[in-house]
């Protein structure tokens, strides 16, 4: 999508082809940076201290972090190839717990990677499949976004001419997908197709990952508005909220939803006001091999400092202060899952379908 | 309650007896700074600035406003006391709209003084009136304290010997009052008790109250941990919390509660979880003029800057920092509201109620 214009996506091989960029969403919105990635130790840092996050983008880069690490395995001893592959493969795997994106272009990659022949091979086998992995979701969030696009066109049927209002959490933007996003696909396409649309953007505390939704919306031209996590009941009560549309990070065979923490709360207001709550689902973010998700999903306990500090930017550049007193004593628990009965509807690449209906419809799409 | 171990109140008359000072709580938790207020156009600021804030405690501050508009208008020209009243008590209500208490502390006001002969005699008056509102405020959540802790003992009972987990959004503390608090009356009486407690501190965005309620949770010798709003739901569908106890700005004749915007969302997820969702009110915030609240009781907007920026520690002293990109668009809703069916009780000065028993169990306490 646009930045100030130009066309960028989130991750891409640089032009030595022996290294990755990204866009370090750490300094965003107050600084694009464009940050070179060389090894897989350095894409493990990446991904844990989120220099990049959001489900998918999460598998593209493990996807590259195991190309980066066929090509230093190959350059330094390929004897140790096969026990140097699997470290890395591990300690990808342990960046983050929450998204099941990282376990799935891990596991595509080791199969790839099982049938290759000696390392060299196994170097193309990995870029091939880290490029694949990356082009699969560009596509699979369009397609997600076309279906989308129909879903609201559809409620606006309803409402001819009114501005339609999204409330979203988190970023479940570009900048959280290698390209369009998956709740800002749907926004993208249907804001292309001419539909009037506003989105509130709850700020999504502790991180504020509010400020890439309202930053990255701003630069592809569509209305936002910013609000605290607390608003979206209050919205949803006076009727300011036409649906409710998060990503997932993992949603379990039976719908239940993993996504940032906060969007069980909205969950639970738009169920209380009659407000669709909608998840934009890519395929791979489907884990078919978890029964259900409340108490099963892994949730990902970080660093108490995200909430003790912020950052932001104080007028000459970025900065970080503290919010409380010294010594004050702080949780951080970065999911939390959203049950399937609280879910009007799943917006995937295959269509949109309810909680019933997913995993039928899912099927075959991945991990098959 | 305490702070570094003195004894201190949340408002008072200075020692000249001509003025009121106030904890600036627009500074805690980085400074305990004592402002002194000398008129009631000073005392307007406080109020609608948040120098102060809680509605027991604004009630307090406007009965004081009216004291020293009354010692002002004395000294200036006598002619013209009833107008420049009046015109006191139209700003000094304007000053925030939601706290039911400022109203009814300058409806007593002026019922008191309408009573009352020339104007030195009114400034005697106001003056008394002005410390029996701060006095009865100090005995109400005294007493409110004594059924919460009842309350709490009985679900205590319920779990001999471990740790009762208390949820709280804002601060309903003691700076939210003259003392003692309203949901941290309950908190400090049962720990006087001896109850094993700990408590959930919602951070309580934009404003971050709940670096108040640490602070003084922590004063106070009461474990504490500050979460996110978004953690809520999370801790109560894993059995984290054992009840929500907030307080409240204006609760209506039929049970809806007007509190901190966010509250609402709380309330849907003790309910979805089979939490006690208790309200702290006293009874001057109760407001049986108001049929019901939802749509009815008004909310206020505050600037959105609020949102976008953040006010924290820096390292070196008190700094403010933007959140967003530049041009962001924000929106700030103060309150929400709360509907009845989703209270289990009210925690007031005359024990403990249910909705239905609400209006007669406050009957006569207030706004006879």
């Amino acid at each position: 999508m646009l930045i100030d214009g130009t066309h960028y996506r989130s991750i891409w091989l640089a032009e030595d082809g022996e290294s990755v960029q990204i866009i370090d969403q750490r300094k965003l919105p107050f600084a694009v940076e464009i940050e070179t990635i060389r090894t897989w130790k350095e894409m493990v840092v990446a991904i844990r201290e989120m220099h990049l996050r959001g489900a998918p983008l999460i598998g593209a880069a493990a996807g590259y972090g195991v190309y980066l690490a066929c090509l230093e395995l190959v350059a330094a001893d390929s004897r140790g190839f096969d026990v140097g592959l699997e470290r890395a493969m591990t300690e990808l795997d342990a960046a983050r717990p929450t998204a099941v994106n990282l376990r799935w272009a891990l596991d595509r990659q080791r199969a790839a990677l099982a049938e290759a022949g000696p390392p060299r091979e196994k170097v193309a086998i990995a870029r091939e499949q880290a490029d694949a992995i990356a082009e699969e979701d560009v596509a699979v969030c369009a397609e997600l976004g076309r279906h989308g696009a129909d879903l609201l066109a559809g409620i606006a049927a309803g409402n001819p001419g009114r501005t339609i209002n999204v409330l979203t959490h988190c970023n479940a933007g570009w900048l959280a997908t290698v390209d369009y996003g998956t709740v800002t696909a749907v926004i993208y396409e249907s804001s292309r197709r001419g539909l009037p649309l506003h989105v509130w953007v709850d700020e999504t505390r502790p991180r504020n990952q509010g400020a890439l939704t309202s930053w990255e919306l701003s630069h592809n031209g569509v209305a936002n508005t910013v609000i605290c996590d607390n608003a979206g009941g209050h919205l949803m009560q006076h009727g300011r909220v036409d649906l409710v549309l998060v990503g997932t990070d993992r949603t379990a065979r039976n719908g239940d939803v993993a996504n940032k923490i906060g969007t069980y709360l909205k969950a639970l207001a738009a169920n209380d006001n009659e407000v669709p709550f909608y998840v934009a689902l890519p395929s791979s973010t489907f884990d078919p091999s978890m029964e259900r998700g409340v108490g099963a999903i892994p949730i990902e306990e970080r660093n108490a400092d995200e909430v003790l500090q912020v950052r932001g930017h104080d007028g000459t550049g970025e900065s970080r202060m503290r919010l409380y007193a010294d010594g004050t004593a702080a949780a951080n628990y970065a999911f939390d899952v959203t049950p399937a009965r609280l879910v009007t509807g799943y917006v995937t690449d295959r269509g949109v379908f309810d909680a019933r209906h997913l995993a039928d419809g899912l099927r075959g799409t991945n991990r098959g």
